[in-house]
């Protein structure tokens, strides 16, 4: 029975051929010599399944981080729906600015004025509260140049390259600079990845007793930020465990890469480089978004896997439906 | 195939009279009335696997917590293993009282001492270091009275219940005051806990690299409170979902327990009373370690299910090996 049930689901079921929209080439070679000898038994490199943790970038590796971040569109897009109960805004900036649709204004403020923009716009509510504006908005906002909300603004190959690592054991984890209230919105219907399955960003939480209910209260301060340095301090406190292999596409992600790839045992570091305009994007070293500069001068010489997007992905996006 | 699978996993299996070491009795009862409940997929009360989110205190809940906190014991023995490199604690409080045994003083020394010890041997090395620190001290330290290792001293009845919950789809998470790298050291192989789903107090950490190599280091600060109101914060940060059944032992647990069994649908709370002073410990309105007053006092008025020890419990501890 125990042999019945191995089949019943192994990984040649779940996924007969897996990996399907990336095309043969050293990319997919390398992700899968590496899911083989981590999961074969024999091997000297094989990791129990409580081991097998690999962590995830979100903004760019998992999904479209161009022109701008889609939870700062978020916040935009908030501050203007705000902006009826907030007078005051029409005179001070950023949020001047954001109504007038002066970008150039909104940038100029910085992180300063993006942090600013983001307390306005997370906090003073429960988390159920914030996640139904969250869910209200990615029903219904559309990214304009690809005409498509930004759910299916996600990566067909890293849905794939996701599956096949939960079909092979591993657990799955996005570990984003971005908001972690945000992103647990929609990462397990869109991504399969629980809320506890989410690190991120958070600002801080306040619980209080209300007309005799227990509540929690997003407070305008932020928590932690769980970026470049933060993302492997993020990685401890939340999983507790140094991950076998991460997945980035920007100087963000170095500390969760090195951190990751200098543990003993086998280790597995890749890196998303945007290089199709076409069909997606081209950028790294003089982005302002996503900026990937020393992570692709140092990935020959650390061993991390560069995936060429143009050339290594058969599609970019799921098809529509 | 999928029917011989189902069977091959179904909970009748894994454990054929679920929690043998409870009495029969309202407790025990309650605790089957609710897993069977949000399990039966007939039932106006089922709910997904996803969703079934149980949560455990873990000092005085899961293991011994008397005289003193376990983890307290462990610091003032890294205290007096220390010291030889603290020339200066010999004139210095509370670290003098602790090296001359001086209990009374520790004690009064209140929680700013107790600070102190925690961050004098619980920082300055990385995340392993300390889980090998505490690891070694686990495998060697006894309890006084009950001459067992404090791995030892976990209850029965709620190893049988974790198993019984998790047999049912339930994920299982410690949510302690204690430290978070505390409590992992022990959670899997003691309590089938994955260090991911430990929820605890935490010092910060830095990001460093130390001779070129990425290296984590527990500082001397404060990072979080995982206590009282601050285990509803500690677990929609970590867990991001409002656990539906919660278990605890103290006042420390109130508003876990609250927090979770005001939310809607079918909800669990049960509060492990300590009545058993020849078994274990008899304390609760006046003990300094482990207090319960309000909680047990709003029990019956919140529907949390009380637990005496002393009744509902065939046995304390698993038997000696």
């Amino acid at each position: 029975m125990g042999v019945v049930c191995a089949l019943a689901v192994s990984p040649a079921l779940a996924q007969t051929v897996p990996l399907p929209s990336w095309n043969d080439g050293p990319a997919k070679q390398a992700i899968e010599t590496f899911v083989q000898k981590v999961t074969d038994p024999e091997s000297k490199d094989f990791v129990a399944p409580e081991n097998r943790i690999a962590t995830f970038d979100n903004d760019g590796t998992l999904w479209v981080e161009k022109p701008i971040y889609v939870q700062l569109t978020f916040a935009l897009d908030r501050v203007k729906a705000l902006a009826p109960e907030h007078p005051e805004w029409k005179d001070k900036q950023p949020f001047k600015a954001v109504l007038e649709g002066d970008m150039k204004t909104v940038a100029a403020s910085g992180e300063k004025g993006v942090a600013e923009l983001v307390m306005a716009t997370h906090a003073g509510m429960t988390p159920a509260e914030f996640q139904k504006i969250v869910s209200d908005w990615l029903a219904t906002a559309k990214d304009r140049r690809f005409d498509r909300g930004y759910t299916k603004l996600v990566y067909q190959p890293m849905l794939e390259l996701l599956s096949y690592l939960r079909d092979n054991g591993f657990t799955t984890y996005i570990v984003s600079g971005g908001g972690i209230e945000f992103v647990r919105n929609f990462s397990e219907p869109v991504y399969g990845i629980l809320p506890a399955q989410v690190v991120g960003s958070s600002i801080k939480t306040k619980y209080e007793v209300v007309d005799g209910k227990p509540t929690l209260i997003r407070l305008p301060e932020m928590n932690f930020v769980n970026d470049k340095t933060g993302k492997p301090i993020g990685i401890n406190q939340h999983i507790g465990q140094r991950p076998i292999a991460a997945f980035g596409n920007s100087d963000g992600d170095y500390q969760m890469l090195d951190w990751t790839t200098s543990g003993e045992g086998p280790r597995f570091g890749l890196i998303v480089h945007h290089t199709d305009a076409e069909r997606e994007y081209a950028y790294d070293r003089d982005s302002s978004v996503g900026r990937l500069d020393k992570a692709l001068d140092d990935a020959p010489a650390k061993g991390w896997v560069v995936v060429d997007m143009k050339n290594d992905w058969k599609q970019v996006f799921p098809p529509e439906e």
